[in-house]
């Protein structure tokens, strides 16, 4: 299974553990994967320059294989008062219900939000993390250039097939091509190209044919059979979230990985209402609730500011309406395993597809 | 490239020629389809059950080999005269640019639709057309019954797990699981699954693992990458429309045709408002327009009939503004080639596929 990716990335198996920002991806978690052959991401979007710096030690401390962070690239936004207090409004009767004790919101604005993007940035630099990965968009020339002079490969996320023309054209190294499937927030970075929902099936083959760079399949794979037909769409490895989530070394809550366990495959939906961007996760109270609102919410990262105080609050008190329960469309193939016997068993059943798929053909006509 | 379901079907590729009701499945293209080791389908379910007749015999005429018949299965719904006013209202500056000439609209009603689905599927019988699928529904068991009877094989129509299980417990001989891809009309049948939108790449591994009918994959296939990888997802049989929609012996408008073959794969959106339910086609002025009112809609078969006489005119005007533009998400992928080329391409580039796949696991490690 090796190719010109998985022999740039240093790694053994084309498997990359997605970047979920917000708790999941542990030191333990990444490191698992990494030392299992595959290659292991923090998802750092949500995180402080200093904690990331805390967490690539940490994983260093775990592991002597490659493995990655995920930043999220910054955009400019508008914040209109109304907007926010009539979404202030709309989350009153659930703070009252969660007897939260109101925190003071801060609002950072597009360039403090660029500042702290240039120190993650940094950090990954200084740290000489061996890859990096983007998510909402294409870092500027300057921040590119500097990690190709440190060595250190970069990854973009495309949700259609002209933004993975973008990233390539950006100089980067490798783009993960997302489908509609995938859960979490869409990476999408040009307009409507979140509200275009390609499936991977299509978006995949299409994607591969259009750019040059390697392909990363995301988007509802969960097990060997989806790696190999990942691998014949044209995908040189594939990244997997949900899948990950639900190992013993997650750092998701107890309550979240069950939901995934016992959800079915057409109870994700995708909403705005949690972070002000497009996201797919399982629909609990809080998505119903919210969905008569959804298109006058403030944009991401505002209404990710506003919610905070209720996702964490429902999170301690263990109460699955009011937290984001992301999952891709495929958690009936969820597993509650460790991430090395996880990856073991992918590529077994990888392997056993791929060669019943050659007897078939080949063999027995 | 045999199995059980090829074997039953007596067809000698895994590839089925989607039904496309409305003008694309001519005789031509189901023959040749059939002729070429494929199962064409002729899309019967806006048809008489005399143009039926008529069809099938025509089909027979031009091949020896299994072929099938695909029906609606009719449900229940109610006539609200306010709503069908309203919709109107919102045609008619469009029947206005279009200069069309005003037709009665008939509205049949469900009993007289049953009605004319049991002559339908009576013609099927009559006929022994070898196979017969079925869309937006479960037919009642006596119909079932018969259809075994005469040795008829049945194959049904599913968006979601749930719904392919009840396929199968229908007593049904293999399913169609039609992922979100998937252009023209979801094959929904049970409430709000028509908007789960389910990812094949997601849909076909849980349902495989879920039915023990054969499950043959539908959406955004359109190559032998896209048949090999079903089959390694689960899939027994491919059944691939827009690919044959470009073909030669197609029916659809040339107008039609060029749109598909100049589309991208983030060009396409769900509508209700050509016919009332959701279905999948290329974005065009009509579903711009109709956009605000598409939840007040009146319902499937209601909406159908009344942007009827649109459709039509535009299609004798060659104006794609106001046709129905039916496509799957890979258009990038569509082809104008005859339906035998097309096939045999197919099968030479899934044996590539699939022998590639093979060396890259068990010959390069």
């Amino acid at each position: 299974m090796k190719n010109e990716l998985t022999i740039k990335l240093g790694i053994k198996y084309p498997i990359i553990q997605a970047p979920m920002a917000g708790g999941p991806t542990t030191s333990r978690l990444v490191a698992a994967v990494s030392n299992a052959g595959g290659l292991g991401t923090i998802g750092a979007g949500y995180m402080s320059p200093e904690q990331i710096r805390k967490q690539i030690r940490e994983v260093k401390a775990l592991t002597n294989d490659p493995f990655g962070v995920n930043l999220f690239v910054p955009s400019p936004y508008t914040v209109v008062e109304e907007q926010i207090l009539a979404a202030k409004g709309h989350l009153q009767p659930i703070k009252d219900k969660l007897q939260v004790k109101e925190e003071e919101v801060q609002m950072t604005g597009y360039l403090q939000d660029m500042e702290v993007f240039h120190q993650q940035v940094n950090v990954v630099m200084e740290e000489k993390v061996p890859v990096c990965s983007f998510t909402f968009g294409i870092p500027e020339k300057d921040v590119l250039s500097s990690f190709k002079e440190n060595s250190i490969m970069t990854i973009g996320t495309a949700t259609t097939v002209q933004e993975a023309i973008m990233v390539q054209e950006a100089g980067m190294d490798a783009v993960v091509v997302q489908g509609s499937e995938a859960g979490g927030h869409r990476g999408s970075f040009i307009e409507n190209a979140s509200d275009s929902l390609v499936g991977l099936m299509a978006l995949l083959p299409q994607a591969a044919d259009r750019v040059g760079i390697p392909v990363i399949a995301a988007g509802g794979i969960m097990d060997g059979r989806g790696l190999a037909a990942a691998q014949l769409l044209g995908a040189k490895a594939v990244q997997m979230g949900t899948a990950f989530l639900t190992c013993e070394e997650s750092g998701a809550a107890e309550i979240y990985k069950e939901a995934i366990l016992m959800a079915f495959e057409d109870q994700t939906a995708l909403t705005k209402a949690f972070s002000g961007k497009m996201a797919r996760g399982i629909v609990n109270q809080y998505m119903i609730d919210m969905k008569p609102y959804e298109d006058q919410l403030p944009p991401y990262p505002v209404q990710n500011e506003l919610t905070k105080v209720i996702r964490k609050e429902a999170a301690v008190q263990k109460n699955q309406n009011y937290v984001s329960l992301w999952s891709g469309q495929s958690p009936r193939l969820a597993r509650s395993l460790n991430a090395t016997t996880l990856i073991q068993m992918i590529i077994t059943e990888a392997e056993k597809a791929g060669r019943m798929l050659f007897e078939d053909f080949f063999h027995k006509d």
